[in-house]
């Protein structure tokens, strides 16, 4: 099986840790001792050889990754001329692999999300390269915690299918873009409905017969770049077809209108990060109440605070629930039910031309 | 006029900028370019030259002392065998200075307050000196602008006394304790209470003649030590005299008992900074009624915060009135109206034997 890790995006919902030199994906937000993307491929160990694990990213992170993943062949690290779309990168990833052995399977993970369980992770996606191989285009679901309304769904049909395995694999009847809160407090008393993490697993021929189908001119593109693959002409090509991509998401390009596609439910802790909020089911808490997540906290009648504070100390009086970031040059201090607004902040500091914190 | 600047406290409350090795008086907690005690001599300029300027300290700031007041004589600087309080470090004052003239007047002031009106201020201790030479022990008096509870107070008589000058001098009926609250709303309301900032003025021989009558121990025990100063028992005398002192405040042991006691009033924007939310009558409030003391805010419907963060970028969303002092290894957040419990936060760090950071 082949990995291949979507890198290319910016996270600026983790500032100020999170910036344009180093987006989320090559920090350590929860003091794990590795990146997330370090974690991502270290999570695929015994399923995906470095040989057979590709990066996609921009070309300002191509450095990072070289760093970062030290296993990895330098050519495996594969460069979009500019951020667009899952779709476009995806097709980018196929150009290369198509040379390679279009029969097998290729695994597509997000770079930038945690998951506790590695073991179940390691299940359920042996268990979806199992459903591809049979034809199917997999999707792990996650099991939903709770009504989620920042998540698109997955609904599956009744019935699992008659797959080999130890887990349950379903037919997907379809694919939901986030539902409203009753919508989601549905969906969480059904049962057979799932977060979707965006993690797929498909044949790499099946997924260029449905590049071909829905996503046309997208296909064409991802021929003319394979065929410069390797010759003088590769980056010319790149750089000239590229900008014509369509800027569309393989959720809403591909999943959504495909016919057999099978989804493996999954419960293993997973997080996508998308906010600094999500470091309290991430991060345990302590006796007083609160979360370190870095350095230290010496509370005085404060509880639910979750603080990244790097080597110091850091002494709370009378404060609930906030959330305390530091990143050496900028320090962020929120309460955690508006943490979302961090986006907010970053748009401030563009608007006044202040690269230097971005 | 010689002045004597008491710099032996250690200022618990405003950890973490107030620390053991670096009290607050050695600190610049406003970010005005100076420290508190390089403020407490430039504000004599012109009044006081550095020569017949004294600093009293423990043995541990005496390097201190030198490094930040560089013009001052390296012999002015008067060691406390251990920290007392105010009559004994005045008295070891008194005896070095009846050496040099006791008919001279002499200004005690504290190193660790804020004043922002220097003009203003030299006036009040021009006319107090005015008022010492006449044979009065003078203290400056501070015009309530609030019904503080956390300060003494003095009372004045109804008329000014007959001295020349361009301001107006009492005579104090008495000293008061720190006053209850409503106590503190009618000395607001009467306008003849002043708050006691410990600053005050006397001719030496006068001060002689009150530590004689009041505090005879501490006379004679001054006496001794003075018999000491220049010969090769001076530091065994004081080692042996020292902890025999009484450890009584001047405000106790000689101002509440004296005749003759003269107060000068003064509206000079004076601090004490007793705490961190002090900072909030220092620092202007910028647009979004926020307290930029150092770094930079970037506030998101937060008001009325007070950050102090060094270099640093403090994003805020969504919190009002919070403290928020970075000191390199340790950082405080807490809200404004319990930040006196930074002492419990000390006390903390004591108990658990945290020297590295008090």
């Amino acid at each position: 099986m082949y990995a291949v890790i979507l890198a290319g995006g910016v996270g600026t919902r983790l500032w100020p840790r999170s910036r344009q030199s180093t987006p989320k994906q090559f920090t350590d937000v929860t003091a794990s001792g590795r990146t997330m993307i370090q974690s991502t491929v270290a999570r695929l160990e015994g399923l995906v050889s470095p040989e057979d694990t590709y990066v996609i990213t921009g070309r300002r992170y191509a450095d990072l990754c070289a760093l970062q993943l030290d296993g990895l062949p330098e050519s495996n690290v594969l460069v979009e001329p500019d951020g667009r779309n899952t779709a476009p990168a995806i097709a980018l990833a196929c150009a290369h692999l198509k040379r390679r052995d279009p029969d097998e399977v290729v695994a597509i993970l997000p770079a930038d999300h945690l998951i506790q369980d590695c073991r179940g992770f390691q299940s359920a996606l042996r268990q979806a390269e199992r459903s591809a191989r049979e034809g199917y285009l997999s999707v792990l679901g996650i099991e939903p915690t709770k009504a989620h309304t920042g998540y698109g769904y997955i609904q599956r049909e009744e019935g699992h299918l008659p797959l080999a395995g130890d887990l349950p694999t379903y037919a997907v009847s379809r694919f939901l873009e986030k539902p409203d809160q009753a919508t989601a407090e549905r969906f969480l008393a059904d049962g057979r409905y799932y977060w979707n993490g965006g993690i797929f697993v498909s044949r790499i021929g099946r997924l260029l017969a449905e590049y071909e189908k829905q996503l046309p001119d997208l296909f064409d593109a991802m021929n003319s770049i394979a065929a410069a693959l390797g010759t003088g002409e590769q980056e010319t090509v790149l750089a000239e077809i590229w900008p014509t991509m369509p800027d569309v998401s393989i959720d809403y390009g591909l999943m959504e209108g495909a016919k057999k596609v099978a989804v493996v439910p999954m419960q293993v802790g997973w997080n996508d990060m998308g906010s600094w909020d999500a470091l309290e089911a991430v991060v345990a808490e302590d006796e007083a109440g609160n979360y370190p997540v870095e350095g230290e906290i010496l509370p005085l009648n404060s509880r639910g605070n979750i603080v990244a504070a790097q080597q110091r100390l850091v002494a709370l009086i009378d404060v609930d629930d906030l959330i305390v970031i530091d990143a050496g040059d900028a320090l962020l201090i929120g309460k955690k039910e508006s943490i979302q607004q961090v986006k907010q902040v970053v748009a401030e500091l563009q608007a006044a031309d202040r690269g230097e914190l971005l």
